[in-house]
């Protein structure tokens, strides 16, 4: 499974049982943290997600909507009794203003919490099964967006055609990894006659807050899915610009310019109450197109 | 009216619905905040309190449950275009632990934002209706409560016997303070002959997060309506005791020496699925005992 799921959707001020940004990202049996507004640790329990299993947390920038409830989860996750260590990722300034908080209430987390500051495009973590590289966006404040890549997996056996070959079972992790076998004859077996290939790994981009920007569709090329935020509808695109953010039709264009196979947009403005317009006019510029809702999981 | 209307009732962490700690005081045309927990400013939304009217901000202690959601509301307020002034009072570390997360986000607020260390015992707040004063409570760390007294309102003019004495319009001011008139002749009429005396001011105390605590007693004495913490039932007496929070009979042994006229209990562990037992075992000492509900208000 590799799926993303919404746990708020809107702009900075809470509305309509709308909240501030945070989304998981479940690969496998991990789950990741993009960004954290205030509330996220109630959405985890309301959509029953493990806070346990959450092992690395993304903030994409220090605008409180998608920070302000970092402080309460990591001391909820103490007070649980967590022992894994917590890694964060964010901009720099991140740890120096979180900790004052932690160390005025005098509790001892039972568990290590590490921060990771961001500071350059690229890789923050690589795991034998996935990637997260960071790249930055346009907003008032440094920000940054997420891309998480599933890495290619193994070539499988065939095992219609293996059984045609002498090949020692010893040299199967090495068939898997797509080399060919050569016999002590020197006879050479052709790795794609004995396995077959593993579907690509996929990949989701996360576009925080950022204002129309299509130099950024170079980072995120072909990504099967795409969250690009959309905070005004089309009629505000000057407003948009001046705050930094985008609107429907522009997230659609950068869907469209990234080749993305699919498009949600979220952090939705409080002026508006309900969300139709968004889908609709960003649909003129990108069909595949949904909108993110809270507690529903978009498949990558 | 003066009443109190819980807007959290849980202990640190979330669950069940309930919420970390928050309350509103209101006082005529005045809304008091006490303490501001995770989501707070959600919570005023879903019980349509107004936020423009908190005017005053009272924080207990530097527990996360306790305030975690002060820089949100802080923000959101701002996002708002509120003008006037917003006074916070709390433990002098608040200031510097909120700054820099408003800073971070290179926000201009549209308001000032004071911050008022709490540093003794005494008067926070004095206006012409009411008074705001703090005493120490005990907690693992520095902790405070609040109590909220109406000022006895002025004597009102008796409308029957006033006009059998020659007393000029422009005194009923004094008589309403409560002075004697005497005319030109030294002809003195009583005040009492021509006034009638209002209801004595009420008061309210909440005593947040403490270790039972008998001495606090003596600076609550006959408030009429008494918020006291009730983390664990009162199996759990040396638990409560080992982590300075109260059971529901401790609770209720404090209204009962306070002479509160009535109590409210709250804080409740998030061990407890349901409040039952909270409310027979604290009427075991204290019967007019009403457990703290969300978007309830309890008249003072």
């Amino acid at each position: 499974m590799f799926g993303v799921t919404i746990l708020g959707n809107n702009s900075a001020l809470p509305a309509y049982d709308r909240h501030p940004t945070s989304q998981v990202v479940t690969l496998n049996d991990q789950v990741l943290m993009i960004d954290c507004g205030e509330g996220t640790q109630m959405q985890l329990s309301r959509y029953k997600i493990r806070r346990s299993r959450i092992n690395h947390i993304f903030i994409s920038h220090l605008h409180g909507d998608h920070y302000f409830g970092l402080p309460g989860l990591i001391t909820s996750l103490g007070l649980l009794g967590r022992e894994n260590p917590l890694n964060i990722y964010g901009p720099a300034q991140l740890e120096g203003i979180i900790m004052p908080l932690l160390n005025a209430a005098e509790a001892h987390l039972p568990y290590q919490l590490i921060f990771n500051a961001i500071t350059t495009e690229g890789v923050l973590l690589d795991t034998e099964k996935f990637l997260v590289e960071c790249f930055p966006v346009i907003h008032r404040i440094e920000c940054w967006g997420f891309l998480i890549k599933e890495k290619r997996k193994p070539r499988k056996i065939n095992k219609e055609t293996i059984g045609r070959y002498n090949i020692p079972t010893s040299f199967y992790e090495r068939l898997k990894d797509g080399e060919d076998y050569t016999d002590e004859n020197g006879e050479t077996v052709k790795n794609d006659k004995v396995t077959i290939a593993n579907a690509a790994g996929k990949s989701y981009a996360y576009c925080a807050d950022t204002l129309y920007n299509e130099e950024m569709t170079a980072k995120i090329q072909n990504v099967n899915l795409l969250y690009h935020e959309a905070t005004y509808l089309k009629i505000l695109e000057q407003k948009a610009a001046e705050r930094f953010h985008s609107t429907s039709v522009q997230a659609g264009k950068i869907a469209q310019l990234a080749h993305a196979k699919r498009l949600i947009i979220g952090h939705f403005s409080s002026k508006y109450e309900t969300l139709d317009d968004f889908l609709t006019e960003t649909r003129e510029a990108f069909p595949n197109t949904q909108l993110a809702l809270e507690g529903v999981t978009y498949l990558v």
